[in-house]
């Protein structure tokens, strides 16, 4: 496991607004421990070995076959149990999550028992895109990626952020007809609920066939389980992130003299200072404004200099600009 | 993932008392779930990536450091983390807890990365030992234990049950200094607390150093280190079977006809029927008495007759004897 992930809060006192996490949070999620306070029963009970119960709602939800549904112990648990059950050679464009790398390199031999007949294109590789990217909020659109499964055995979409943009990223019911192709969906990220760990891969049964024996079995709590039954059942708990908003925090610290901003469609964007380390730039705005953002200089292929904001309302990204723009003059002094 | 472990009450409807797990529980956790629902920010943070905060506690309690112990969850997590870290040899008595085998065939590839100096013993081989075993409630002692550690390189002790015996099964303390021992802890089991998915290793830094490396980011959830937080600072709610009261009904169990029970030192007992199946008698007793048992037979070692029963209250136990004997007798009319 590596070091150096988004909200990293627990690590710093006195943060006000954290700009770190790309996850767009509700204001508030006492409807929903209410409804778990209220079940007390379920922690003294095993789970379902496999969330079967859940399993079936969110088949229903996409419109899909409940066998075409795993749902695990956040969009992570997803990652590994993908990497761990087809050995193909990952193909990972840079930048994008570290995790799909870390997940592969655990599991490197696991090539041998990996049935390949799903495969299309060149069936020894497998491709992992994130869509939209994390971190630089470019979502790939239908075209590139029909492009991409007809070159690739695999194709792994990363689909945590779908409800993030406006651009059309892919239907489940879509993506679950593709023998070729497996999607990854985060309820952490589409209800704004990362302390709870919930997720799930939608795909075609021939696939979720070969990961469901790599599954282990409770691997998703009770409360979890129960977290997902209600939030399918409650849209108006969906995370909205402002675009419209974002796009205006975009063009603002674009304006800073020696900032980059590369083009974003979700709430996140990644920048790029020309004279100073994002290193700096985490500690001053952490200990003068009490602000948090994310060092992005750990992802693969990005430089020191790289750092990823995510938009909040419009007075806090206004004062996110104004103490980056302090820290700028007053370095430049 | 195989199929067929305990609490299988999701598959029965109105059962009204569940002899099936062997996890004693508390009659409410209303006060947990109440001090989770006053803190719904909870959710809305990412946990910290490994549960740092929970570790630092969990040594504390047991005197050891802080990096001798590494939170899992569940000890399912716990098992399947050793057997990828370790691609030893596996040995395993039967009968025991299927999951040792499960998790190890899952990862038969992983000997190549192993480090093996620190053996004792034929170093290329893990024994698995479940202590109080799992479904006998057998006890290994010291002396047994410690022979086990001079004859293998590695000597896993699975001490789910460790405080559901009234026999001496392990200090963490005493296990942390055997750089060839790993001791696995279930606060599901000590604190009757399955639905949550919690437990911890204990072991020679030697040891979690390479277990650590295994470990996927956020694999126990917020909800999940709070409640163990709370949890032990609330020695109220250890589970603490009684265990009078299991010896009375296993003499009572082995006084039905054709019933043999296998000497336990826990709550929980491995019984043996002479002529009919475990299946046609958990059958007979959902149906016509809403009771639950445990059908054994697919532990490996065990046959068509073996099932499994966790005490429950003198009444229940009583009702549980007079339901077996009317299924004998009725049988063997």
């Amino acid at each position: 496991m590596i070091e150096g992930h988004g909200d990293d809060t627990y690590k710093y006192h006195h943060i006000k607004c954290d700009f770190s996490s790309n996850i767009c949070v509700h204001s508030s999620h006492q409807a929903l421990m209410d409804h778990l306070a209220a079940h007390p029963e379920m922690v003294s009970h095993y789970p379902e070995p496999e969330a079967w119960s859940l399993e079936r709602m969110i088949a229903k939800h996409h419109d899909i076959e409940p066998k075409q549904v795993i749902v695990t112990s956040g969009a992570t648990e997803a990652i590994y149990l993908i990497a761990q059950t087809f050995g193909r050679q990952p193909v990972i464009p840079t930048p994008t999550f570290s995790e799909y790398e870390d997940a592969c390199r655990l599991f490197p031999c696991s090539a041998e028992k990996t049935d390949t007949n799903s495969g299309n294109g060149e069936s020894n590789q497998m491709l992992w895109l994130c869509n939209p990217n994390n971190p630089t909020g470019e979502v790939y659109d239908q075209l590139y990626i029909n492009r991409k499964m007809a070159e690739y055995g695999l194709v792994v979409l990363d689909l945590s952020y779908e409800n993030y943009t406006d651009a059309f990223v892919m239907s489940p019911r879509w993506g679950c007809r593709i023998p070729y192709s497996i999607q990854i969906h985060s309820m952490t990220k589409t209800y704004g609920v990362p302390g709870l760990r919930l997720g799930y891969i939608t795909a075609h049964e021939s696939l979720t066939r070969q990961i469901r024996k790599h599954l282990r079995p409770w691997s998703v709590s009770s409360l979890a389980i129960e977290a997902g039954k209600f939030l399918l059942q409650h849209d108006e708990l969906i995370c909205k992130p402002d675009l419209q908003e974002a796009r205006r925090l975009a063009v603002n610290l674009a304006q800073i003299p020696g900032i980059e901003v590369t083009p974003s469609q979700t709430n996140f964007m990644l920048c790029r200072m020309a004279h100073h380390t994002a290193a700096e730039l985490k500690d001053y705005l952490a200990y003068n404004h009490q602000m948090l953002i994310r060092d992005a200089s750990n992802f693969r292929g990005l430089t020191p200099q790289h750092f990823r904001i995510a938009s909040q309302t419009p007075p806090e990204n206004d004062a996110l600009v104004d103490a980056i723009n302090l820290f700028i003059t007053s370095r430049n002094e």
